[in-house]
């Protein structure tokens, strides 16, 4: 199958709202081995949006539709797309009949656009949406499908997983194996030319390199009848790999390193905890949106000013004045002090300018210290982030953070 | 001016990156009083991405693409718009040098398929790119006109703003103004029925709302021949809008409640620290993200397990035992524990329940206390986040706590 999503939104064409729900839908169509085509994204004026659906079916079989179902007078997805499948808009009663019941138990009253939501396209399948208002649908007609959702994000994916999913599963006659093969240590041109025979001859599997942020993946998929035969290819074609990039690899499922230092830590029970200064809370934050960290993660000490590294951390005034509060001094300090207070197995701190200027020392900005607590002995790491950018440097403290505990489990589990 | 946004990039059609440049790019094209009609993305294929180039210029008369200007083989972003612009690809010589120049203080060898980024349209005007080794280009052509930019959004920007945007205002025949109204404790429906008569006799200003995460925004604009028509239309406008929807309306240039609050803090020099459980850093976080925001805010804490609410707020045993983790006692005692260990003179603290599981105790999930100390007292906010997800309760979280910090500044102040 071939899809193409399409969302529609003014506040998307606006830049007010990130278009996340593509890069969900289009990661989740990937695995279930249909290739997504294009995104397009259009405001809520019906001319266009009939003119993309054509579009869309001249490639694509599956189109699926997020956003423009809610209970205003711009949202026309519904409206329009039935015009395009040449149906009619009716009310469906046992919609209304659950709308109704919403409106009750939250004791508000229902305003008269609200019951546009209970109208569909004739011959749609309702999509049903228990954390909102706004049920989605499916249409099946002349060889086209098309799922329209809703679109706030944590309405549309339960709705995508638990009503697309199942429909999508049973139209499919191959199977879909893929390994995302994440590295650290190499910039993609170097990974390409490692592996330029294997892109330039692929068939099956396919050979894909991405760069993301400080990192690079390669992806090896195969589309194959049966599992077991796209798995088999995939493996042989990764021994290949292995050979060529074995060193840079940390995971050949996709998951970031974040993800593989925590499930470390909590396999093997260690307990750790955080003390941050450049990156102010993302490393604390990056940790605790896994589920379960709580069995081992203890605190997390976002020490901003030179009187909180003091009173928490116990990092004594006389390094702040010497080295300066970004120093190896001082990440040492704070990741010791850290140790003392928390009594955590692994403690991680971190110090460093994020600009966008200088502390007036001579410290460049970009210029970042990691000190890593394990079993007695602390190590510091000189990082520096060659773009003078905030967001950036910010981001990349916490990914050298996660890189430097994972040096450290590598050579002292 | 009429805009598409054409992404070039595999990885955004596998989900492996949010599109945050189409986002970006819009917001600003938006300010210059430049239609975005759509977001297109396609992969790196050669025969759709001229198609949607084709497409594009049917609605547009600009184009503006991201992606597909890197050094590997199947980026051919610049190949396929000489195509369609019939023009040859030649290489640039000064750009050759500029490349040579980067690798050489780098220390690293010039991969063969760099070389390759040195090369562009024959009358393309390169953008430089001071972060990074592609430049992009710019090209004007029959009434077309196009912008091909850098990927990565560290260097996609600078080159858009220093780049693109002159180039821009020096094509525009009208300006435009807008308010951007940021609401809270109104829904979406209920913000629309209050304005309807506004909205649908609308021509100029024009009036939109906007629903995101947990508040609804509305946008009044006017595009006039010159600022000052353009403002003053808006201003009448605001007049009759404050009047019916003001007591809901804590911004009117759309700034986050988040960036009000912090706004405020460093202008009356309120020094302030948080203590987090449920959230887990991300309070401390978006605190962060805002420089210069470290000559008020002191530290932030990230509690996550009763050792460290004890040890380092002073949460008595007792309460934790009496009353549960999650209780307004408990939230209550994080916060006065805080401004006793940091003597800041606000202090905000938040627990709560993230889930996917409860703790065992008859709190439900998404339950949250928020605790606000300012001015010697102490007060405990009780929210329900509706919906078992848990990003959307630690979002939620940290929006409920700038909310009640909001409140607290407002009332006593």
């Amino acid at each position: 199958m071939k899809c193409t999503i399409l969302t529609v939104g003014t506040e998307i064409l606006f830049g007010s709202i990130v278009n996340t729900n593509a890069a969900y839908l289009s990661a989740r169509l990937q695995d279930l081995g249909i290739d997504v085509m294009y995104h397009m994204t259009v405001g809520d004026n019906p001319t266009r949006l009939k003119e993309l659906l054509a579009h869309a079916y001249l490639d694509c079989d599956l189109v699926i539709t997020t956003g423009g179902l809610g209970p205003t007078q711009d949202d026309l997805t519904k409206e329009m797309i039935a015009e395009f499948f040449g149906e009619k808009v009716i009310m469906f009663p046992e919609q209304m009949e659950i709308l109704t019941g919403w409106f009750k138990r939250w004791g508000r009253p229902m305003a008269e656009n609200n019951k546009k939501q209970a109208c569909f396209p004739e011959h749609a399948k309702i999509l049903p949406n228990p954390n909102g208002t706004a049920p989605g649908f499916m249409l099946e007609k002349n060889g086209k499908l098309i799922f329209s959702l809703v679109g706030p994000p944590f309405e549309m994916k339960p709705m995508f997983e638990n009503h697309v999913v199942p429909e999508l599963k049973a139209r499919q006659d191959h199977v879909l194996y893929y390994k995302m093969i994440k590295t650290h240590n190499i910039g993609e041109s170097d990974l390409e030319t490692a592996l330029i025979d294997l892109i330039d001859g692929q068939t099956d599997p396919t050979f894909a390199t991405y760069a993301s942020g400080h990192e690079c993946a390669l992806r090896v998929t195969s589309a194959r009848p049966t599992e077991e035969e796209a798995k088999a290819a995939v493996e042989e074609a990764m021994v290949e790999v292995r050979k060529r990039i074995g060193q840079f690899i940390y995971s050949e499922d996709g998951e970031d390193l974040s993800i593989v230092v925590l499930k470390k830590l909590i396999r093997e029970h260690i307990t750790f905890s955080s003390a941050e200064s450049v990156s102010g809370g993302l490393f604390a934050k990056t940790v605790t949106d896994m589920p379960g960290i709580s069995a081992v993660y203890d605190r997390g000490l976002v020490t901003y000013s030179n009187e909180a590294k003091m009173s928490e951390l116990g990092v004594p005034a006389e390094t702040l004045e010497k080295y300066g509060a970004v120093s190896p001094e001082t990440a040492r300090a704070m990741v010791e002090g850290l140790h003392r207070v928390s009594g955590s197995d692994l403690c991680v701190s971190v110090t460093g300018l994020a600009g966008p200027d200088g502390d007036g020392s001579d410290k460049p900005v970009g210029q970042l210290y990691v000190g890593v607590y394990y079993k007695g002995k602390t190590e510091v790491f000189d990082h520096f982030m060659r773009r003078n950018l905030r967001e950036f440097i910010r981001n990349g403290a916490v990914v050298m953070m996660f890189r430097d505990i994972y040096s450290i489990l590598q050579k002292r589990s």
